[in-house]
């Protein structure tokens, strides 16, 4: 883990010191001071996490990692795992939730392959960065060697760099994977000290049955994984590569000072992770909604997070990203179009 | 008041006959049924609201609709009643907060003179409905003549049938105009049971002396102006030349079965006028955001309506109704543009 460890320390706090000047310029717009609340909140926030005086949106990315889960044997899902590579092509395609949202927030989407079980025959456009054929079942050991997670989070970081270099002004976490509920409530559980009692949900549409059943697999993994160590040593003993791979480009857009806009409940775990490795991340980081799978408010709750949006979605693929992004965007737009008080020949409050 | 209770009787209940027809398409795209949340609840709202069974959102336009009030004689405002012909200037030439939002979520915006005190040297772009400059001060008796009520009513019912009949399948409601918080407050209170002690907020930014001297303001014109017959003899008696339109543009909309997005506090006044004076309204409108200004969560609560967006917003212009329909769009995005199960060759769930 040398290597994770090592890049996190070339990770820099936010950077305050533009605060003053961003703050002067908002006030100077032509609107009562405050008045457009959270937007506001957002340009300030994003100024600090890209540590830039002038903060822009001009690309937008959203990153949708793909990964199986040995978890998924356990039946843990209401979907079988072969929608996973489906859904892959569905994304390739452009059909999938995300596609159609990310299109709206004029996000490139980017699909890889951390980890999916099977092989694409026809993988036009797939970014492979397949590090196994899915990961172990977490219920008989730890999910991933180090090895696998050492090279699944570098493969995230090195993806975040290069958006980054690309022109990519922010980044938005997206996965799929079919039956990863499961790694990411363990985590949850693992890192956070909750119960999987409390925080298990139905996934894609459990009923109650199987989210007893769920429960008790997750129960079942953390006993048998105990103890975590380190958190990243609890992401290769429950995490998949998709969530490792997620982790990675959040650490990387906070190196790059690109703020990462984290999708839902799968994504909350893999921000989880990252932030409990490097607390620096985490004012670099937007939650982009608060999902309607049990656990997701406690969770962001317990991080003292709010998120932007609240929706009651649970679809993940990086869809509450990509209309956060938007609401993001057009907080900076505020920020770059909008007349001053001055320029508009507006008089001030008297 | 007659023009406007006939044209009343015109407007259809929504349309509940294509729901099981939206709910089939909705569950037959790719993704777990319901995992969209507000999302699929929004489709269906706008279809019923359209009443259409293919939904779709192709022109969007927002009516920022302006006016003065005799009341901001009466210190109720943090800004001098002169901003409101500014504000106009400033949305004429694209750098408000409204315009930035609205080029952001596609939108056209139309800024209509509905009774602006000063006139305009060089109103280009401007739509002049002008019905007065400036209604009289609610404390020394009714804002409008019935006459003006039904003009300005009735100008807002057209522009909402042009809209319509030129395309827009949406249509948002803004507004500016020094001072109508007051109004707005004042209708609250006469229609809804509220004390203006409760509801009474800082509006552009006033302190709590400011707050207090507008609740009395406001308790003053309430009693001045009882009893007050029915919603649309409050308007007149309570209301602002911009309110009278919005109602209108909400009632055309109605009619049209153009669903009409409600932006925030003011706004929200122009809706309990119209949904009072003609309940089946209701369910053809969608309530964009919860407004930062005091008394509007209160309000909305009691009406039992739940707004898209919760952002802190208090800046009206239609703001927050820009970034509602942005979520709304995506939301017709979603349902029209999705791959279905069977298109993409993705297994249900087993």
């Amino acid at each position: 883990m040398k290597k994770i460890l090592d890049y996190i320390k070339e990770i820099k706090p936010v950077d305050t010191s533009n605060d003053q000047q961003v703050q002067k310029k908002l006030d100077s717009l032509t609107k009562p001071p405050g008045s457009l609340g959270r937007l506001e909140e957002i340009v300030k926030d994003f100024a600090r996490g890209s540590a830039n005086s002038a903060p822009k949106i001009q690309k937008k990315t959203i990153f949708v990692m793909a990964g199986d889960h040995g978890v998924a044997e356990s039946g843990v899902s209401a979907f079988p795992a072969e929608v996973t590579p489906q859904m892959v092509l569905n994304f390739l395609n452009g059909g999938a939730a995300i596609n159609v949202l990310a299109r709206h927030s004029g996000c490139e989407t980017k699909i890889v392959d951390m980890g999916v079980k099977s092989d694409f025959q026809n993988p036009t456009g797939l970014i492979d960065r397949k590090i196994g054929h899915g990961t172990k079942n977490i219920v008989d050991g730890p999910a991933m060697t180090e090895e696998e997670t050492v090279k699944a989070v570098m493969a995230g970081i090195r993806l975040a760099e290069e958006a980054a270099n690309d022109g990519s002004d922010i980044i938005g976490t997206g996965e799929m994977g079919i039956a990863n509920t499961t790694p990411a409530t363990a985590i949850f559980c693992a890192l956070l000290g909750f119960s999987p009692r409390d925080i298990t949900g139905s996934g894609t549409g459990l009923d109650e049955k199987g989210i007893s059943r769920k429960a008790e697999v997750i129960q079942k993994a953390l006993k048998k994984n105990e103890p975590f160590g380190s958190p990243l040593e609890t992401l290769m003993k429950l995490g998949g590569f998709e969530i490792a791979g997620l982790v990675g480009l959040i650490l990387g857009g906070a190196k790059m000072n690109v703020p990462v806009v984290v999708d839902g409940f799968i994504s909350t775990a893999a921000a989880v992770v990252a932030m409990e490795a490097a607390p620096s991340v985490r004012r670099k980081l937007f939650f982009a909604h608060l999902s309607n799978e049990k656990g997701h408010r406690m969770v962001l709750e317990k991080l003292d997070v709010k998120p932007i949006l609240d929706f009651e979605m649970r679809l993940g693929e990086g869809t509450g990203a990509a209309l956060a992004i938007s609401v993001i965007d057009a907080s900076l737009k505020i920020f770059n179009e909008m007349a001053t008080f001055e320029s508009a020949g507006v008089s001030d409050a008297v």
